[in-house]
């Protein structure tokens, strides 16, 4: 009937003819899509009808096409930076997101000390994994909060600034993501890469890579639907005229031996002095390597990965690291006296129930015994409790001994480090033989056409 | 993660999580069913939360213990009539809804005039489909807002009775229709099901004759889908230890010759009188006598069929009809001068471009230049014309000659008159040859095992 009547006189566009019609599987138009996007972001069109237009998009899926035109409707609701006044290339990272992952903190200093632009708007963790702006407000002072006008003061100070999505980056973003959050609409792909698209490609930047996580502590829980992701954010960055790498990496077992706010601060101290664990300054020197390489300051990444060595090793990241947190307001005496962060009160050891060798940890339940720790959030209203967490002893490979310590718990309530430790011993897996094969920490690189 | 979270205190049930286990299409239990449904009518659950859930079970299905489920906790949101002081059965018929039918204002009476309690709760036309109580209250002074003890006032006094639905009846219902119209749910067999029975059912009433339209004019196009609704309808039903039948009938053309309120009070008058169009008469000799046959009171439907004859060409339906308007304050002079009911200012005649035959008329335009003329609602807060509307003059396999009056249109205005004509003028297919093979008007007959 509505067809029928429709074609009497000349009918608007309506919100429920465009529901079905992505209910029926059939590709929308770009105008559709821009309706239904700004028309949320004003507040014309309420959130059940955009909650039944997800819901559709979740299970029949968005074409290319249809996933660039939703990235580039929700961009440009609201602000994109021009950054054209400086004059090195702004390349900026975004991982999708796992356990002890606080390669941001490093790669930042890094790659801004070889001379790019690192312009990072970061979120706040969410469920088990965490969040790289609750890493950083462990550090007594230091500001996320800054408008653009001071970002670009900090950018313009020392080449990189991590600050939290301010309100005029892609509000529709953060309607639709409230709204995701809670009608089951999180899991979809094509939703995904244009939540992290349109809010990196509005940073103003020339070139992104992408840490996409897949494993048993990620939310791509297997290496196809990281694969695909992936596929779908580089071609959407390169419809969008940006130069566009994904890297997808191993999220079995948490990265690093530290998860916990204070703590990952820690251990992206001991990575800037050159020591700290070996995967995580292996990542980090990989992620950095293809950052310059997509910024165009090296040739190759072996040759990027040398430069990022170089950086470390003669300490001229941990000064820019310093740099930073002094711009955004942070406590410099931290970075020189780590014992200074916010530190639980609490501490117990999870030991070895067995001698033999760790062949897997369940790396979402380590994460989310943090959040049971109060170091994370359940809910996005939750405080997060910087100085609680645990430490790794042990990692995949390891040989244990019965009784030996896997882990150190940091805690402030003994209620909850009995929850977390109860967690955290059935994550651990011990067999009699070391495990027979062990995945590399990359398992693939995605690139455009263009991407190289 | 959440399901890790919530391994460890006891967690109530999530709506989030119910929302994502139809999404990933497994089965609801009724428990989770019925959060949903009691937690909307009270208000603790907000639309898109229930808008989201709506499009997941529109894509992936409900089993028939979910359907039941949904209807039963429908049916107990509001009130549930108990008619058990009235001594004969209580027998019902719903129509999913078709252009032209108004068998429910003859059906009520000729039942009623069989000793059966007919407590028919109706709906308003909305789309291309009328409605019982816009038909209704084209009778000046026709009540339809009867509360439920004055219903039971008008049942004792004569048997039937014709009322619309109260804010007592299935307040689920109520806010679900409304949130399903504008999020593109409506079209979902289980959906429509739960709707439909747990109205009904709140009826009190012992059992139930369905009406499954099929054809172009029907909301389910194919005889498939109809059937589908049947099956869940009657089974649902007979889980709630109903008596139901189904039948499924054709709408591959109008039933009767007139379209628009007042004009089908008039063609109801003429059945009721002895007389009408044959299509219309047979069908509704076919759903009381099933009617008869499902409230016991005949020995098979050949038999139902004769004594429903008979208690038309006695006259006593009508009688039954006259004592039904007068207790619910219709004017009963327009029962005996049908002329007085509202007639529109206009009239015009559509007539045919060429000799030859009809060989289908698209019912679902001529429902919508209905609703052009002003007839019906595109939009539920719409106003009725119960003046306006059409009088087909030929029907599928009539003969007709080159100019001759296909239908004439009653209008109030003329731009509408010149849309309406449009469509009718689309609508009848003319052809050399009489068409082929005519569907009979009852496809089928869907019986539960208990149903006979």
């Amino acid at each position: 009937m509505n067809n029928l009547l429709a074609s009497i006189p000349a009918a608007p566009m309506r919100v429920v003819d465009v529901i079905r019609k992505k209910r029926e599987g059939q590709e929308l138009s770009r105008a559709e899509i821009e309706l239904l996007v700004e028309g949320y972001t004003r507040g014309t069109i309420p959130d059940y009808q955009v909650a039944a237009w997800l819901m559709a998009g979740v299970l029949r899926g968005f074409t290319r096409q249809e996933t660039t035109a939703l990235t580039e409707a929700m961009l440009h609701s609201g602000e994109v930076l021009d950054l054209s006044e400086f004059s090195p290339k702004k390349v900026d990272k975004h991982s999708t997101g796992g356990v002890g992952d606080k390669t941001s903190l490093v790669l930042a200093p890094v790659v801004a000390a070889g001379g790019l632009l690192v312009p990072m708007i970061s979120g706040r963790g969410l469920g088990h994994t965490g969040g790289t702006l609750d890493k950083l407000e462990s550090i007594p002072g230091f500001n996320v909060h800054l408008s653009l006008r001071e970002f670009r003061r900090v950018l313009r100070g020392c080449g990189c600034s991590m600050i939290g999505q301010t309100e005029e980056i892609a509000p529709a973003d953060r309607k639709l993501y409230a709204l995701r959050d809670v009608t089951g609409t999180v899991e979809s792909p094509y939703l995904i890469c244009a939540s992290i698209m349109s809010k990196k490609l509005a940073e103003g930047i020339d070139a992104l890579l992408l840490d996409v996580k897949t494993g048993s502590g990620a939310f791509m829980k297997d290496k196809e639907q990281a694969e695909l992701l992936a596929e779908l954010m580089v071609e959407t960055g390169e419809r969008m005229g940006k130069r566009v790498v994904a890297l997808i990496t191993d999220m079995d077992q948490p990265l690093g031996n530290k998860v916990g706010n204070a703590l990952e601060v820690e251990e992206v101290l001991e990575i800037l002095r050159g020591g700290g664990p070996s995967d995580l300054r292996q990542l980090c020197l990989e992620l950095a390597a293809w950052m310059f390489q997509l910024g165009g300051a090296c040739d190759g990444p072996a040759e990027g990965r040398k430069t990022a060595e170089q950086l470390i090793d003669s300490g001229r990241a941990l000064e820019k690291f310093r740099e930073m947190v002094e711009l955004q307001g942070g406590d410099l005496s931290v970075i020189d006296h780590p014992a200074k962060l916010p530190r639980a009160s609490g501490n117990s050891e999870v030991r070895s129930p067995a001698t033999g060798y760790v062949t897997a940890i369940e790396s979402e339940a380590i994460g989310t015994a943090g959040v049971i720790l109060g170091g994370g959030r359940e809910r996005k209203e939750d405080a997060v409790d910087p100085s609680v967490g645990i430490v790794l002893h042990k990692k995949v490979g390891d040989a244990v001994s019965h009784n030996e310590p896997l882990a150190t718990l940091y805690y402030n309530s003994d209620s909850r480090a009995a929850g977390a430790r109860r967690l955290i011993e059935q994550s651990y897996r011990i067999s009699e033989a070391p495990p027979a094969h062990r995945r590399p920490l990359v398992l693939g690189v995605i690139q455009g056409s263009g991407g190289n």
